[in-house]
């Protein structure tokens, strides 16, 4: 059993290779183009972006993930492929379709991924020279090329791996992802994705990722934009010899979670500028939507995140942001402690050591709880703080 | 006639006087508590804060404009007096009782407003010292000083008068106003306090108020953050002799929207930090609740004011911003353009000359249209560009 770590991604599953290449989209030097594929057919379940715009690389996800089969993934970085009309949708299919060729399988069966840019026409001389070169890098050592090759503004990369024992045996959770900005609940601009050798059908696969999604991915925020090219996919492709029922099935479901929350944390670390993290946990609400929502609400504050990057107690703007979440929240219950310090308590102010709070808040993680003293459900968020270097990330010119 | 102008504020109209002193809560040399005095009983208007959390002063006013009748004003800037507890409740009596013993009237005809750092106790010496001090300098001449007196962050005094012709008369209607951050729709970080000499009812005076708020001071951001502390006041003391019903009251309201809309963009333009304002417009929506809520969308995006602050022609982020407003836009139907320019529409990028709108995007003003196909309603916006000084400004410590 090993427990969770970053040495490896997708390739840690048994059964799936790897690759990571220069295609030509970015700038010499930077890997743009990753080629995931099972070496037999894989069940195949994805969440996707909540955005309406929705870019013609999830158009055409979604309907892989509809079949419930697939055999690879292929994703570039540099290029959303979005708001690019129809020449966009034919880009993508034939994607999937030089993919599938090589593979011997349907197009129907190949995830196609996109990240970057909008509003430009992918440039697929660049993408049909790069796949034959992916198809001759496939590896199942190492995949940090694969990572690297799915990133944006990130600044480094992101896997997870964790092997699991269950009542029916043993199976592994491979996985990377890729987001720094544009973050936001209900997908962001991330790309994640996630391989097993566990046997688990369609059907359960999607449950299991649907559930754990909701806890981990759609729980961070860094600037609140949801992006048009959002995806999460899950493969699993059975090379283990393990099927997954019952108990075993909750037990992967909690590897999954453990994996999925690990890289969400990562991403929020890594928000475009960002010197720390925070978590903000809202408890007592009446409903679970009323606690995301007030927690939602105070991650996504610029006051309370420019607060933070100064390392400033400044609890006021917390709880102002509550007030402000649509909750119709009761000042008088509620119960405010920053890094374990209670800061505010029945509509009073709590009187503290400042400078030790401060100091406190220098922490690389920083936790929020708010307790509104009105029934028994919980929410957590994962935000980060917003610096300057955010503005000038997102400022420059994109040329 | 005179046209709307700057010149004068709260004095302009008749039977008004005012004051603006430094009592000693801000630093020296700055001006912390404002007085505004009609000279006799005034009808009475006034909208508040949505946040669930509001400060003692919002509570004490807006018992006093349910009582329809006001003689005073009295403002501190530099603390919020919010999350005080109940010495909070009884330091906004206290100001409103000190203002009353020397006007002779009842302390429940008193507004009272403070702006400024939550969570601290009023220095009530101060405030006690100030009151007296503000009545010896009250004056109907140049009302600077009481413009100057309820700023925090803002870089410059906001005030706009402006003469009305009506087919009753002539009446007369002048303004202050202060905001700069924590500015979000449904009321913010901003006191707007505005004077009138005609004699209007305060039903009616309250309709006016109502009508023309909406869509002027809520709809301005700067950050999305609702403050616990805004209000807008508007007394009307019948100086002027005329008394407005029907075409006149409907004159009136228009020369209220005038000034409410200057002081409105002034205050955007003074966000926090902020080098240009931007006027999101969202046409051919199924209703007006769904204009607004994509023109907020956009007008708060993060991405979409990081990008107008580079000047960069990114139009993909405004988009996808209205994609993820949570309203059901359909990208094949909409178009957009940035300063008079066309860069999408019909699911479609349409080429343009990026240089010149480059060029273009460098102006003070800048004007987004996007119109959605899908009716007749409509919506507009007024934001700023998010700048590294921004974050600069509110994550600086307190002390």
């Amino acid at each position: 059993m090993s427990e969770l770590n970053e040495q490896r991604g997708v390739n840690f599953p048994k059964g799936f290779r790897s690759a990571g290449v220069y295609c030509g989209i970015k700038k010499p030097g930077l890997l743009d183009l990753a080629l995931i594929v099972s070496d037999r057919e894989a069940s195949v379940a994805g969440t996707f972006t909540q955005n309406r715009v929705q870019a013609a690389p999830v158009r055409w996800s979604k309907r892989v993930v509809a079949g419930g089969r697939a055999r690879a993934i292929i994703a570039n970085s540099g290029n959303a492929n979005c708001l690019t009309g129809e020449q966009g949708e034919r880009d993508a299919q034939r994607m999937a379709t030089m993919v599938a060729e090589r593979l011997g399988c349907p197009p129907e069966q190949v995830i196609v991924a996109s990240t970057g840019v909008t509003g430009v026409p992918l440039p697929m001389n660049a993408i049909e020279a790069g796949i034959p070169a992916a198809f001759a890098r496939l590896s199942d050592g190492d995949d940090r090329t694969t990572a690297d090759a799915i990133l944006t503004t990130d600044t480094f990369p992101k896997r997870a791996c964790l092997e699991l024992e269950t009542p029916d045996g043993i199976v592994r959770i491979g996985a990377i992802a890729k987001g720094a900005g544009m973050i936001a609940p209900n997908m962001a601009t991330m790309l994640a994705f996630i391989t097993s050798d566990a046997h688990i059908e369609p059907a359960p696969l999607q449950a299991c990722l649907t559930e754990v999604v909701q806890q981990t991915f759609n729980c961070i925020t860094v600037d609140g934009d949801t992006s048009t090219n959002d995806m999460v996919i899950l493969l699993a492709n059975g090379a283990s010899g393990t099927t997954l029922r019952g108990h075993s099935l909750e037990r992967f479901q909690q590897g999954l979670y453990q994996v999925c929350a690990y890289l969400a944390k990562r991403i929020v670390r890594d928000g475009e500028g960002a010197t720390r993290l925070f978590e903000v946990r809202v408890e007592g609400a009446r409903s679970p939507q009323e606690a995301r929502q007030v927690a939602r609400t105070i991650a996504e504050s610029l006051l309370v995140k420019t607060a933070l990057h100064g390392g400033d107690p400044n609890w006021g703007r917390i709880i102002a942001a509550a007030g402000r979440s649509g909750v119709p929240i009761e000042p008088n219950r509620m119960r405010l402690t920053m890094q374990e310090v209670v800061v505010f308590e029945h509509g009073q102010p709590i009187p503290f050591d400042e400078p030790s709070l401060a100091q406190k808040l220098q922490a690389e993680e920083v936790l929020l709880v708010l307790e509104l003293g009105q029934g028994e459900a919980s929410a957590r968020f994962w935000s980060c703080d917003l610096t300057a270097e955010y503005v000038k990330i997102n400022s420059a010119y994109r040329t």
